[in-house]
């Protein structure tokens, strides 16, 4: 089954575990690094400016998800001499193009969530009843 | 600034901490949540099936994704009569939806993972040289 399933024409592939494209898809679309790209999109941030964006993460977390996503060349760093530093985050154009592709999931999620709450209603229902 | 950032025509916000689509955005986009909106997107699934396919993904894990998914209204469970009974998973026509949004971002990424790599490269010879 698995040859027919599989993009043969695809060198990567999520599926597999052994697979690089697994871990750029987690850093992509984790917690907290698909919040960060789909602010990124909207320009360039300073750290603090961008803490406050995605809600609900902390320093850390933010700093970790920064890194990771530079790493993988989709967040450009920018340090400006000064004191302090001034440091401006930005997606690079192939940060840009995964970025575009999450806020279109991100934006269907968000346009359909009448639906799933209805779906959890009658689910938990359901399972009261059983 | 977020007035002017925040998508005011969209009643849910996957930025804010407190709304449930981070939760649902989360189920899409988790491990194995991605994984098994992808596989299901292919066809209708017997529960073991869609573990080999799902490489690496524990019996535990897989149950509580699909149970997640299920609540969330983008997977149908259908049980068939029988000893033992088979359990058939499949997606709605929401799951669809946003199970073809999830593919194009994991057919981009695992698409432009070459520059990925190539990207972690630089990154981690800099690191070095410091």
């Amino acid at each position: 089954m698995d040859s027919t399933l599989r993009d043969d024409d695809l060198a990567f592939d999520v599926f597999s575990k052994a697979c690089p494209s697994r871990g750029t898809l987690e850093h992509v679309t984790g917690r907290w690094g698909g919040l960060t790209l789909g602010a990124l999109y909207e320009g360039t941030f300073r750290f603090n400016e961008l803490r406050r964006r995605v809600d609900g993460v902390s320093e850390k977390m933010l700093s970790q998800t920064l890194h990771a996503l530079e790493r993988d060349g989709l967040v450009h760093r920018e340090a400006q001499p000064g004191n302090p530093p001034r440091v401006d985050y930005e997606l690079t154009p192939l940060g840009r193009d995964v970025a575009a592709r999450l806020l279109a999931l991100i934006h269907t999620v968000e346009g359909r969530m009448a639906e799933v709450l209805s779906a959890r209603d009658r689910y938990d229902e359901a399972q009261g009843g059983r």
